[in-house]
């Protein structure tokens, strides 16, 4: 698929078919993950696969969106290792999530809750000084969701988002400008 | 370009020719920011084109890595309206460089210096309550810097990354599991 498209035509997908996500486009997507830029390529993140569905389903009480993680074919937990380094988890999700989407999966990011988020870390493991970032739950698109279509014109796309208009959202040289 | 490709192939660029960002090469990376997703669809971002060059260089002394934004061709300030989002900055902003690679032209996210981010957001005009959450510096590639490659093979650049194996990056069901 083309990457201009990909990016502008990637959206969230919440329902999933029931299909699993073959290890080798799961490995691409980790791939992605792994190639991400960070600052000075700290590489502050780890990635913990979920694919046992009870174990997602025990994890899924602890997300402020229980389903996603409950119903997807498998999801990839983003531990940042600096929980303080938010923005380079932000980069290296986007990219697992356009590479899925380019790979015909859907994706979501999932935040924990707050009042969560302890427990979550002790039942995965992760070191108290880190955290779990997101929870990127994956799937084949179920029937209705937003799907990969990698024909499509990436400006009739654009000219459709449910966004703001450009014109609200750039400035030249000021934020008044 | 290939967006599996575009994603696994793109690096960060910091020198860059004296060759202008045509304008629509720069409205479609800000398309690519403006696509991006959020939470709850909330779009906590604007955009600051900075071009006029001796505004960037009085800009650039607040800047972790001034020459950058001395240097580039053009450059994207992203201000985050609520500051706490910065894991949604570093989707933006990703979105955005991708996009760019994709189109040839190379970019670097650069970090405010923290003693210099009141300064640098009274001299743009961001609101006390916002943040400059990342200036994405662009601009084609200088000779030597890593460049586009429309034809390269990504599993030769994921087989040569300067990153740590997958097998230290990737966990099972648990952290060290």
């Amino acid at each position: 698929m083309d990457a201009y498209l990909a990016v502008v035509a990637k959206r969230e997908v919440r329902e999933y078919l029931d299909r699993p996500v073959p290890e080798d486009v799961l490995t691409k997507i980790l791939q992605a993950g792994r190639a991400t830029g960070s600052a000075k390529n700290s590489q502050p993140w780890r990635f913990i696969v979920l694919v046992d569905r009870e174990h997602r389903h025990d994890l899924a009480r602890a997300m402020m969106a229980p389903r996603n993680l409950d119903r997807c074919a498998v999801a990839i937990a983003v531990v940042l290792l600096n929980e303080r380094l938010r923005f380079d988890a932000g980069r290296v999700a986007q990219d697992m999530m356009v590479a899925a989407w380019a790979l015909g999966v859907g994706s979501c990011p999932n935040s924990v809750r707050p009042d969560e988020h302890d427990r979550m870390r002790q039942d995965l493991g992760v070191p108290p000084e880190a955290a779990v970032a997101t929870i990127i739950t994956l799937g084949y698109p179920a029937p209705g969701q937003p799907r990969p279509r990698p024909t499509a014109d990436p400006e009739k796309i654009v000219a459709k988002l449910n966004r703001l208009p450009l014109e609200e959202l750039v400035h030249r040289e000021h934020f008044s400008g």
